[in-house]
């Protein structure tokens, strides 16, 4: 089985690096009109797109998978617009491939500058979200790559008529259609045999839970862009306006549970009036978070339902209405608490002090550091990428969210005028 | 032994990532007056330095290396003092750390941009050339990481004398001397242990032979920053200007020939006439080349030295007076050769002609591109970096010469005023 895996990898290898190299070069009218153009494919084909989510559903109802999964791997009329309106805005975005800066003379009479070109060919590993499919390989048509898309097994059938349309679009427009790519197999050991492609494959972005990332970065040797955790604080300092310190923390933990840029722990400086530690814990109770506190915090908060935070609990992403809450005696020890838990995802000083909020920008080390804003704005529409693949926590390439420049890399390019060295 | 190879670099390893903590955070004025202190340090211990490298040499002797060998091994006073000279160099090149870029307000409010930030460790492993440490522990620190040394053993006495130089001036200026470790043994299980060393290290930067180059890059499960070959080609174009074309090519080729940006496959389009191929030639045989040329190069050359070139040529990196040449129909051709063969080190094309350039630096799809000018100038300082790390050919965090900027990664930072999401 091994062998076949690899031999079927190998000859999606060889196809995405021949038409990663026609994709190098197309223009960016060519790759525009194929991303509306399989917008309009996807929206002509719902009810074949349908038909095919409906025998991922029943097979899903077979295997008995919960709700969130059905949930996630359900589509609609509005889901599939919703993926071709993506597809749309992708193409309106500015091209990133070609584009030159930092072109300067250098004494010895050469210009030396950089000129952005795309990554390659890129694997995309992800779960049961079929929509991920389009997203994916829409920024990675974008940006001049090649992509390999491994889906969830449970979401096969609706991921080969969403890859169909792609095809088709790319096809038409005189494109490869080989620039877009489905594993089509659930068969587990082509994960491993992509994960091991270092030849045909120049990265690797997983998309989906925990489990599946570290198996990813464990087992891969192509470059993995990633993120395991998102463990993210808001730190309340000593000279924070309260009012705003009470709608950043709310924002941050309960506008939205499940993701990655909610705060899971918040930290407050041992100033900070008893009164207002009273009214953000409140502010949570009141929307039904559990709230886990220290002992300063549990003190101070007398009287109302504030759990006992464990060791564990300033280390856990709850992806769910729960909070951790932290008195700290300074920004240093905030700092230092960051440092020892964080996941490196996004942090946020709630602070009118020049100097505090100064510091913590430039000594939090995660791949987003805030100050007087919700951890909830660390996201690609938000910072203006206008698409985002993914988050990173990686040090390597790109940190924070990755856009259409994050699936790109430079090349150096010199202009001379006969110049030898000597 | 495997395990006190582990032993060792999980101390070393916990003690670089305290002291990339404090490097982080370290302002300008004490890197760069460490720096100039550890030149002056230099200086003063030059005989220690001399005693340590002459129990290398006499090591060397008695271990029968060869005269290459020796030399790079080899300290004088001329060596030290260009060391020193690097290091000055190096502290007067602009503090890369903590710079901020592409600031905007987004339509919710928030001010985004970027901040460079340090990787934080770098493992460095390198052969004989004791030189390395000071150039390489110099580019680190200066671009606020910690870094851990593993030169070639033959070097170990003259290694410890220089880090010891450098260590002195960190404390002298209130600096963790753990920014500076070498790895004071012999013991090659240690390479092994640093290559598995992800948890404390964040980058490797290999240095040396591509024996070395290519066990690291297997080996590693931290990132590797690296080149394998430069096996580097100029393309004359049928628009070329001869006289530019001849300079050019000698340069490239005969300037210095065991560097890596030197040309190893001179391309030159079927309708260059006959004589200045010719004359190109001659020119390299003048200079003691030996020419290796494909059917059509030895037809046009007729009467001269040259030999049939293999397809094995063609994929070599001679870095000797060694040359490959091949008579091509057409650009696309040069630009497959290149796809084919090139290690995406450098190449460049000599043509009068718009189209041709500009299609050239497009489509090659190597770490440099050039236009008119030598392959020579692949280089950090030619680039206007100040000094050079190494070169990159890989597509990830960075392509071509690495210089103090491929030393840090970027965060994204972002102002706010209050705003929340939703």
């Amino acid at each position: 089985m091994e062998v076949d895996a690899a031999t079927i990898m190998n000859t999606l290898g060889r196809q995405a690096r021949a038409a990663a190299k026609a994709m190098r070069m197309a223009n960016t009218r060519s790759k525009d009109e194929a991303l509306v153009l399989a917008a309009a494919v996807m929206r002509r084909e719902m009810n074949e797109i349908l038909a095919a989510n409906a025998l991922d559903m029943k097979a899903a109802d077979e295997n008995g998978l919960d709700d969130a999964m059905k949930d996630r791997l359900m589509l609609n009329g509005d889901r599939i617009e919703a993926m071709a309106d993506g597809l749309e805005q992708i193409a309106a975005l500015p091209d990133p491939v070609g584009a030159i800066d930092g072109l300067r003379y250098r004494p010895s009479g050469i210009q030396v500058g950089h000129m952005r070109v795309p990554l390659g060919v890129i694997g995309i590993i992800y779960e049961s979200r079929p929509n991920v499919t389009a997203d994916a390989a829409g920024l990675c048509l974008k940006s001049g790559n090649a992509v390999i898309l491994r889906g969830g097994s449970e979401a096969i059938h609706s991921n080969r008529a969403i890859a169909a349309c792609l095809r088709r679009a790319l096809v038409d427009k005189g494109l490869s259609q080989d620039a877009v790519q489905l594993v089509d197999s659930t068969d587990r050991a082509l994960v491993g045999a992509l994960l091991k492609s270092e030849q045909y494959v120049d990265v690797i972005i997983p998309r989906g839970g925990k489990s599946l990332i570290e198996r990813v970065s464990a087992e891969s040797r192509v470059p993995v862009i990633k993120h395991l955790d998102g463990i993210c604080h808001v730190y309340i300092d000593a000279a924070a306006n309260s009012e705003m310190a009470l709608k950043i923390a709310v924002n941050a933990k309960t506008h939205r549970y499940g993701v990655c840029n909610a705060m899971e722990t918040l930290l407050i400086h041992c100033d900070v009036a008893v009164e207002v530690v009273q009214v953000i814990v409140q502010a949570m109770l009141d929307k039904g978070v559990e709230v886990r506190g220290c002992d300063v915090t549990r003190q101070r908060c007398n009287g109302m339902d504030v759990k006992l935070a464990s060791e564990e609990d300033w280390a856990t992403e709850y992806l769910a209405p729960v909070l951790s809450v932290r008195i700290v005696d300074s920004l240093d020890a905030a700092v230092d608490h960051i440092a020892t838990y964080s996941s490196d995802h996004t942090e946020t000083i709630v602070t009118e002090d020049y100097e505090a909020g100064s510091r913590f920008l430039r000594e939090v080390d995660s791949s987003s550091v805030m100050w007087n804003a919700s951890t909830r704005f660390a996201d690609g529409f938000e910072y203006g990428l206008g698409a985002e693949i993914g988050i990173s926590t990686d040090r390597l390439h790109v940190r924070g969210p990755v856009g259409l420049e994050g699936l790109t890399t430079q090349k150096w390019i010199v202009y001379g005028h006969g110049e030898v060295r000597g």
